[in-house]
């Protein structure tokens, strides 16, 4: 049977902290589907066809990942995708409470999927993009903490 | 003295674990009284008058339970009961320290209402009424987290 | 039924934070047993009939009180005495998690037994026994932490 | 090289708990400011002209202390002034983990600010701006938890 | 190139959550290596050949695992091993706060070996060794704590 | 009123995150006493000698700091030393725990002793002197660990 992850999140922006989970898992699987969850209700900072527009440059290197977007529930579009994983990077203990509730609800509605997960390293620890949202509202510097790649567009982005 | 609980919540809906704490404290009270607090500035996702509906019938053969709605600080309401304990489900860290700044600064206000906890069961740690609402708006099945006798009720409220 | 509760514990030694729990808890049920868990394997500090003792004097003058010692399994116990509920005091969210194992195996063990927590007041919360040692081995000032009227007698144990 | 500090916050209202870091925390430095954090995209319950008052008023006596406001982020309000340090209260772990997720991500923006931290005293660990809130919109007693020169300028606010 | 894993443990003795664990996560590796830490300094509950032929009998069925102890770090047994991958069971937050720890560590010294985490299921969020080992120790029913293959082994084993 | 503080801890070995905490909080005291607290009942993996060594060498060049060592509590020593701050570094919510029980409880007894807490480095939060012995029990390279001035005597100590 064919490994296939997704990795959820909103990516609003993806950050190094993103960057790097997503390069360490990928030999895990055979495939890696890196996707944006759209929620009707929430607005985001950064427009959708942004955020996927970075994410396609920033893995643009690596063969087995695909960008992609989905409405609904995440348990849903994996089904839809054949997937049988769903990947979450965890930094902190408040983090963990957090995926561990969603992670066994999920696995109740449909038990052939699982969660799994990777530590973010140190350095990234402190790194998610709501703070990042706020250091770019603010004018601040943002390079440190967003992939290099597309830094310079996120910057620039209004 | 007669020992008067009040277990308030949104119930926003009822979930088996609000209905597993509720069946399994109300031996320890004379009368336990399930109270939704209805805060004007927060919409809620179901309306109040179904929220009180499903409570009554999931306690429905209970004696000793009654459903009641209130306005206001919960030790305001509790007085008013002449209620001496606010009961409480705890299912996770992030839980207990929310529950326990709630717990103490109401203990400061009214001295003589005590606050009892009771640990969920480890099937319904992870479920809670945010959860069961994302579900709900997305189409998803909830009878595995919600009280089966009202679980068709909630599943058709649109 | 009656409600009869363990309040476990060993007491190595009794501190403020045990008193206020048991004062305020002894309301809620008919009986309170205020028992000593004996862990053969585990040398305690203080000798069992000193801890005894000093819990016998702190709870003299609560009439629904009664100050015991157990070996083996506290649950094992529990069905010794007849007692329904287990009570624990949670000071913080370590304890906690700690707790909720051990109430939620206990529970799978015997369902009968329910276990019931409350909050220290938030001045006993950094208040524990194994301080209280420690500031007692190094000839300190333990008379702010332990109960008023075996404060002397602890202090002059040696 | 002086000794600044700025105390960030939003302070709405100011409460004991801060009231007692900044008292405990003052002879640290040689200049300590409590600085309210203006969000634009967050509209505060009390306006900014009475926090600023408030605060005024509660530290009258203390000579190194200086009350301000500023908009945009933390750490280039603390560049303006001069200031080294950047001072928070710990109350709980929830408290730390964003602390910790904040402070870390300030000193990889500006390595030359250091984050000091202390703890709340016991007594003041559950009260928090929020809770206070919540108590003031619904008619009940806040004069316990905050300080008692300006407890009653609160309660008549509306 | 193969995806080994380590599942490393004392398994003293291997409960229903290893066990879940080790199923669930079989698939997403070519090889899976349970993998009993041997420390010379802490005195083991059971002795290591009885846990190892637990761990035999429990997973006899499953083509891709091997059962093996070792001695020193685990990451180093994980090099002779041509492992790349740790695999770790979360169940609490005070879990995840050790495992990050140990697992970052082990990422600074060996940076081609990942961690990777799996959800206990809810049920077996409460179990672990130590608690089992204490109510062997005292005579109580494990039954519902270990694999059902070895239930009767562990039980009579004194 | 001078400023001194003490850093207390074993410090069986030091490590990078230690030295860091030291050289980024030495500005803010006149005097800083990194200051080896020794447990009669607790031994040691490192000779306290060495330790005392270890340390001397660290901070050679820091001119405000001085190593010592003191049997007893923490807060008695900090009395002898007319010191009127405890610094201390966090570095996840376990810590945080830990450290506002003991800090608040020294609080109780002396007020006039102020706990002050700095993070840890992001790179360094995974890293604890026990990590560190664990791996130099079993022939590890622990350079990345403890500071470099001394990383060679440590290792070299059998």
């Amino acid at each position: 049977m064919k490994r296939i992850a997704v990795f959820p999140g909103s990516f609003d922006p993806v950050t190094k902290g993103h960057e790097n989970i997503v390069r360490r898992s990928a030999p895990l699987f055979d495939e890696l589907v890196v996707a944006i969850g759209v929620n009707a209700d929430k607005k985001s900072y950064f427009p959708l066809d942004k955020r996927v527009e970075w994410l396609k440059i920033v893995f643009a290197d690596l063969k087995n990942i695909r960008i992609d977007h989905y409405h609904g529930l995440t348990v849903d579009y994996c089904l839809k995708q054949n997937a049988n994983y769903i990947l979450r990077g965890l930094r902190t203990s408040a983090d963990f409470e957090f995926e561990r509730s969603v992670g066994q609800v999920n696995k109740m509605l449909y038990p052939q999927i699982e969660n799994i997960f990777m530590l973010t390293r140190p350095e990234h620890t402190p790194i998610n993009s709501s703070i990042v949202r706020d250091i770019h509202r603010n004018g601040g510097d943002i390079s440190l903490f967003v992939p290099e790649l597309v830094s310079g567009l996120i910057e620039a982005w209004q």
